[in-house]
């Protein structure tokens, strides 16, 4: 049994609060948030907004905002215990050295009102010792399947590439409904669209699936597609990603000779 | 009973003709392909290459290349019989007069090796009289519970959605695949990731589960995500997204006047 304390009761911390009720074999111990906040109709775990009142236990999760991990982390009046935070893009090194350091990423997007099954959710973890490695490690496994050591460095690139295709994406998602709203279209007719163009990444690589006229270089749906983005402000993500797609296939096509074109 | 010609065996011919294999309700007489093909064994449908060896058929559907669809019905050696195309970008009266005049357009992305379930692909028909509609109206429903009607400017929009949400998210997927095979990190650890991003449209409007270093305006994130791309071709994709997401949500925040930051 794991006694755990969770620092932060955000999007993050709730998460994993609620992934960590679901096994027997962690027990969250105390919850501190800074402000005080609503907690569910029966809450039976402790709950503090005094740091100065927190428990004993065998790990610390921080799971603040990432502009304040290291003044929360240096204010735990706490000595060598294990101590980790959550976040994609903070080095380990942030940490405050007065305990041990570890990361507990998982690598996910969370929001207020949506359940996440954590049983698929790769969760990346950083220690600087064997034993602190092992203590995350099986932490992981309690609530996930896919735990993964990763350094700092590595990190900051998976970050960056989760950004592209979740924070991107969910902005293409919002171009592509804001575009039908202005023509009395549901955004609904788009949403099997959506899901498939994700679900093939299980068998394709996303190179072999692209398609679409930058893909196949039809530069007269490109004209119109223009022509139809006017006096749009998505032209200009039009007018790039479109430039992108070119380079990357008319290259591809010339190095291998022929092009497979494959209609949207 | 309608009898089917599908003119044009690619991927959404192809597809089409596996979906109305499916069901009694839909005969495919005929397939014509401008060249040979290699067909699946024990294939019974008759197929032809010959355009003047054409049956008589309820139906022809024209599932060719978006520019040759004008030329393949101006050549069609029949009078007064229902033609459509199944393209999103291709406007109804690029049809031959000859004939009577549809659009079956599946809004789906098609790739060759994977299987679809044409049940919640919406298909927008569009036709000139209210028979032909119900004819197309019928066909759709016997493949799909979504059946749309959609005139041909709608249906340029809705190309167009589609470019974004399919097109241009497969490219950033590709993108986020590319940062990492750079680091010898597997894709595989962001497709947990990928999935959830696109079910969440199900239940919650893409601008309210925007999240990130952009949309929350976190400026010390963005000059690292920039350093990390000083050299990548896709930084200056990165600066336009994060700007346009700053744009959209500054605004909204300053019209609002909060933010609810969510984090990655």
């Amino acid at each position: 049994m794991i006694k755990v304390i969770i620092l932060g009761f955000g999007n993050v911390g709730k998460h994993l609060y609620q992934a960590f009720s679901r096994t027997s074999k962690v027990d969250v111990i105390q919850i501190y948030n800074r402000s005080q906040i609503n907690l569910p109709e029966g809450f039976q775990t402790n709950f503090t907004t005094e740091i100065s009142q927190l428990k004993e236990a065998d790990l610390y999760i921080i799971a603040v905002p990432d502009d304040t991990i290291k003044e929360v982390s240096e204010t735990l009046p706490i000595k060598n215990k294990l101590v980790v935070h959550t976040s994609g893009s903070v080095s380990l090194n942030h940490l405050s050295d007065s305990n041990k350091k570890g990361v507990f990423y998982p690598l996910q997007t969370f929001s207020k009102n949506a359940e996440v099954d954590f049983k698929t959710i790769p969760i990346c973890i950083e220690a600087n010792s064997k034993e602190d490695l092992k203590t995350l490690k099986q932490l992981g496994f309690f609530i996930s399947d896919n735990v993964k050591e990763i350094n700092s460095n590595e990190r900051k690139q998976l970050h960056l590439s989760a950004v592209f295709v979740n924070n991107f994406v969910n902005y293409l998602y919002q171009v592509g409904s804001d575009l039908l709203l202005e023509n009395s279209l549901s955004f609904d007719l788009l949403k099997p669209l959506i899901k498939e163009t994700a679900n093939k990444i299980e068998n394709l690589n996303p190179a072999d699936s692209q398609t679409g006229p930058a893909k196949r270089n039809d530069l007269k749906t490109i004209e119109n597609h223009l022509h139809l983005l006017e006096d749009s402000p998505y032209k200009e993500i039009y007018k790039l990603m479109t430039k992108e797609i070119q380079n990357k296939y008319l290259k591809d096509t010339r190095l291998r000779g022929h092009d497979h074109g494959k209609k949207l």
